[in-house]
């Protein structure tokens, strides 16, 4: 299978999105620190974790802008990475919000559930609309391991899009609690950008090398011990985004497998939650999401990490021979 | 530019090399924890290293198994991963009989300089012959960032290759005194895996997807708090590997670059040494080689690892402008 990619336009768009990521951190994270943004840790995690607390978080703004600039420069602004754009930046925005307030007003909660949701399904909508109307990207997924095959629910395509995208966001949003999980995400992008090669779809492919980039920028701050955590701006953002792309590739099943670590921790908290009150108060996990499991099972940060990053990989490939 | 790639094989590749490496670790660990091979850190490193102790190395096995299997597997006997794995094995068989001597005598230095440096000419030797008899690839090199020049030294190619693969792969010897720099070979051959992909090279580019598995099997075991360590067996064997993919494209001065790591590991120790004699006793580091440097001024390990990882990533993008 011919992979059809310009590389140096790949590699220019990587390099780019890693020097403004990576240079801007020399000013957002002082700035941050100014706005004495320390992370409220929240008391649900396991007690190694308060030592965080004062590292500022909202990091996640290197990552826009990182892959921001890269996307749009002159000689790159191709349409197909906008819509991709649209969801990164306005989950970014939501992200951001939820994180000042917990900032400014020093409480721990941020926006309301209820706030949040809603932010998200008019996201959500704009850029269905905006793939629809502007790029007349179809909104039917292809199915894994049946190709040719697609799942078409007509009128219900869009409300299933917009599940598929909050899910998506939510459960990189309770993946964010571990340090360097950013990794993961790269591995996730990295494998929608093979996919988008072989496609041909070289503007999505694009994208995904400039949030490689941008990753690898945050990445350098972000490793233990963390001089900045990406916030709820850089969770919500990064789920935006690897759900743009897969709906880009009409591929939001994939997401399934390429976000298996994503969604495994959504469903721990679910089976948790469900567990606790079916039997009045016994837990499945030793704590959920998942990750602190594993932690309060003895393994290090580092370690769920490395093998989250792994698994996503071993996946990964999975999901490209399921195409 | 087209990436000449069978994306299936690639994957498949990758699969198997993962796979058997990390389910060789479950018999492969235990059996040398029996054999009781604790390593004996040197005095040399920093004093956190010291807690190491006890962790069995020699796990570099696995990475060669997994290599080994994804590459001979009969529907990918590829001839030109042939030579590679030669120098792969031979240089893991070296590390394997220094990191024995070390365990069975208790002795903290295996095999003498000499014995090394004898073995590892007759390795590069037996390589040299192969790839040029057998293979006809030229030992003349291609010049980054000068395309179509080629650096031609007629009967000095032999020598010069002995030189660049024998530095290279005691420049990742240096580096593996660090948990996890397996990540940073992970991304290196990941960059040559992308240019050979290019060059239609996808006997070679197969062999990248095979090393790539293997590591990531490995790198499940190893992530801290390591279980098991590559040892010299695994750190010989992956500088045979990265100079033997780099000649079969003609590519070792690419090696400086994409391997600038291991560059400035061996570089930091002879600047060390030679400064320590000069100044009749000054140190030029804090300790060399250069990763200890950074520890001592206050980085974790882990930040060491990502950062060289993110390093290795950029240089590889240039890498790619330079072909």
């Amino acid at each position: 299978m011919h992979l059809d990619v310009n590389l140096t336009a790949a590699v220019t768009t990587f390099l780019t999105a890693f020097l403004v990521s990576a240079v801007s951190g020399k000013f957002i994270i002082p700035f941050l620190r100014r706005l004495k943004a320390g992370q409220t840790e929240r008391d649900e995690g396991p007690k190694s974790h308060l030592k965080k607390t004062g590292t500022p978080n909202m990091g996640g703004l290197m990552i826009l802008l990182g892959v921001t600039a890269a996307c749009l420069l002159p000689f790159r602004g191709q349409s197909q990475s906008i819509p991709v754009l649209i969801l990164t930046i306005g989950f970014g925005i939501i992200g951001f919000m939820d994180d000042y307030i917990k900032v400014v007003k020093k409480r721990s909660d941020g926006l309301s559930v209820l706030q949040k949701f809603a932010l998200q399904i008019v996201v959500s909508l704009l850029f269905a609309f905006y793939v629809q109307k502007i790029h007349y990207v179809p909104l039917s997924m292809k199915i894994p391991f049946m190709s040719g095959n697609v799942l078409d629910l007509g009128v219900f395509n869009i409300p299933l899009m917009v599940f598929v995208i909050v899910a998506t966001v939510n459960g990189t949003n309770f993946t964010d609690g571990v340090d360097g999980l950013a990794s993961c995400v790269t591995i996730a992008v990295a494998v929608f950008f093979v996919i988008a090669a072989a496609a041909a779809a070289s503007s999505v492919a694009m994208t995904g090398t400039a949030m490689i980039g941008a990753l690898m920028g945050f990445l350098l701050y972000n490793a233990y011990p963390a001089k900045v955590f990406m916030g709820d701006t850089g969770s919500l953002a990064l789920g935006g985004f690897v759900a743009g792309m897969a709906y880009m590739l009409r591929l939001p099943l994939f997401i399934l497998i390429v976000g298996f670590i994503y969604v495994i921790e959504v469903v721990s908290v679910i089976i948790q939650v469900t567990w606790f009150r079916r039997t009045g108060g016994k837990r499945f996990f030793r704590m959920a999401p998942i990750h602190h499991h594993f932690e309060l099972g003895g393994w290090s940060e580092v370690r769920v990490v490395a093998v989250f990053t792994i698994v996503t990989a071993v996946l990964g490939a999975l999901a490209i021979l399921a195409l």
